[in-house]
């Protein structure tokens, strides 16, 4: 039988490597912890900014570099299966996530998530 | 001759009434007065706001407070000769300005401004 269910480790209908439960909590655990570390951030220099508006401009200026990295994070923390190694890869590379937090999900998809850290760390030289 | 230029106190084109040199000198004070006092405003609360910021979603408050406030800020001052007696009516209306600082324009133009600022109050109530 050639049924796509005879590859129980795919999804049948993409290539896509599937997540078991454990896998999904590190997922998650990880996600939440650079997405809330990436929003700390903002939020300090936030802080930082209004502290020292002086002219209408500097108004403006948080204004448009609050719009901007709410843009960049909705883009950037994508949690969808599909994207996550993705997601990981660019976490990875930008340093928002250090390899050990990912320890546990399988081989496969750590070997992925490495590779995208590599090609983009190669891209940016 | 029937001419629209003897009418010299309008536009020719439109039931507009014309500023003179010294009305432009006192409009011109007026609305950056006025316009200088709501940005100080806008400036003193995205400091408070920004200093308050505990969550993301304070942050994200912070950015819609920020563009509501500039469209309104953009489509409120609205510098055209045209359109002046109805924003110092609004602003009138808005305690934005005071009578005072209005002092010197002709007393048709007052008479407009006034009867805008007394419209808006009574739609207010």
């Amino acid at each position: 039988m050639t049924s796509p269910s005879a590859t129980p480790d795919r999804y049948p209908y993409q290539d896509q490597p599937i997540w078991s439960k454990s896998e999904k909590a590190i997922a998650r655990k990880a996600f939440d912890a650079a997405l809330g570390r990436e929003l700390h951030e903002v939020i300090q220099e936030a802080k930082k900014m209004a502290s020292r508006i002086k002219e209408p401009s500097d108004l403006w200026d948080l204004e448009h570099y609050l719009t901007q990295r709410r843009k960049e994070i909705d883009r950037k923390y994508d949690y969808r299966y599909s994207q996550l190694t993705q997601v990981f890869g660019r976490l990875l590379h930008e340093k928002r996530l250090r390899e050990e937090e990912l320890r546990g999900l399988r081989e496969d998809k750590l070997k992925l998530i490495r590779s995208l850290a590599k090609f983009l760390a190669e891209d940016a030289a």
